[in-house]
Parts: C-alpha cells; structure tokens; sequence
C-alpha cells in the first residue's frame, strides 16, 4: 500500500492516441452555476470529439457555445498507475450538412435510446493535455 | 452493435454504495471561468468526499469553498451497461483538529509522492443522484 506513482506530463500525440481509443469520455459543462460532469460515448474524429446527445445539459452547454472540458481516463489499481487526459474547448451543435452526414457515418452508436435520434454536438479543443501516473 | 440500453435512476442507497467502493472519482471545479475535471483518488466518509491534494486546482477550489461536483462511473463494453453517480456539493479544505487526525487514520495512501504530505480536503454533497444504464 506504500508505492507512490510519479507524475509525468503526456506529450500531445500520446493525448491523442488516448482520445482515441477510448469509448467512454467524461463531459464538464457549468449548470445552474455549477460545475457538473456527465459520462457520454463519443469519438475522436479529425481533432474533435463527436457525440449524440439528447436535449438535456450537455445539448444546452453546446447550443450556448460553452467554454466546456472534457476527460477520459484510466487506472491499475494494483500497481497504482494510470493516465488522464484533459480537452479544454467549446461545446457547439453540429449544424453543417456534410458534417452531420460524416457524423452519421461514424461507428458511434449511441449507448441510449433516449440519444439514438438527438442532435450531433462536437467539442473543438483549444488546448489537450494529459498526465501519467508511472 | 445494436444494442440499446435504458436509462434508470439509482436510489440514494445504491449511490453511496458505489461511492463507498470505488478507489477514484473526479472532481468538476471552476477554474479560470471554465469546468474542468480532475481525476482524484478518494474515500467515502460519513456521507463526505474525502482526498488529499497538493496546492493546484483542486486545492483552490477547496479554498474558495467552490460549488463543486464529483463523479465516478463503471461501464460494461461488451454488454453496454453501467452506472455514473453525481455529487453536487461544495468544497473546502478540513481543518479541524479532530477531522484532521481522522483523516489520518483513513486507509487512503496518496498515489502520488507529490500529493502525499498535501492538505485534505472533504466535499459535503447538497445532492447525490445516479443513473444506470440497462
């Protein structure tokens, strides 16, 4: 119980690998003044994450055009390791005809009923960061 | 690929008790006007949010007593299950004696060096809701 991991910052390519491996993000969008996270399934599509959503928070922080984060992780609980990645950008529908076309083509099926036929929201990040615990 | 799932609340009950089992959560605060989620290692005690940080972020929100969330969630990829529990509540570092000499006591060894003799921190939640996926 006494090991202790060492923080190292993960460099833009590897931060991008992650983002696009992984299934499941977190978004982070102000809500009622709060800040609130909210588990989505996603892809990481020429720079952007892309997801379905229903008209609840996250379609409202995207509507708004919201400064808005978004994180995936994952962790050995055994050798207390790990890795985080953090996307800072805003939250917008996607709007354009060819893009909600490619949209429809990608393999993301939502995980929902209820998203299955929601709006297309993307995340254009301004920065992508990620850390690691080795 | 067709599978869809529905989406469920949990009851209070069951959202402590994934609370009280999971190892690592992440935290929303504000931060430079935007939401951002930080990943933390925690325990879940006597209804509080409890961690160790060093001075950054999570510190700072703790300082200010920021209306904060926290979230974990386990997924089932295969099957396109799973559940998320949201805390909404608010920050702020622990600085009574007594706190400070029961969080000592807590099987909660930080899994970094760099946070390891940091200042604890506790999140009393106004609000813990939680939705499954099945």
């Amino acid at each position: 119980m006494s090991q202790r991991s060492t923080i190292e910052e993960m460099d833009r390519h590897d931060c991008e690998l992650m983002l696009s491996q992984m299934p499941i993000g977190r978004i982070g969008v102000l809500f009622g003044g709060r800040p609130v996270i909210l588990p989505v399934n996603y892809r990481f599509v020429d720079g952007e994450i892309v997801f379905r959503t229903f008209t609840g928070q996250k379609y409202h922080a995207a509507k708004a055009r919201q400064d808005v984060s978004f994180e995936v992780d994952a962790w050995d609980l055994e050798l207390r390791t790990g890795w985080s990645v953090l996307v800072k950008g805003h939250a917008e529908p996607i709007l354009e005809t060819a893009k909600l076309a490619a949209a429809d083509e990608l393999a993301l099926d939502s995980w929902t009923d209820i998203a299955h036929h929601g709006p297309w929201v993307r995340i254009i990040p301004d920065e992508i960061t990620g850390r690691r615990l080795v």
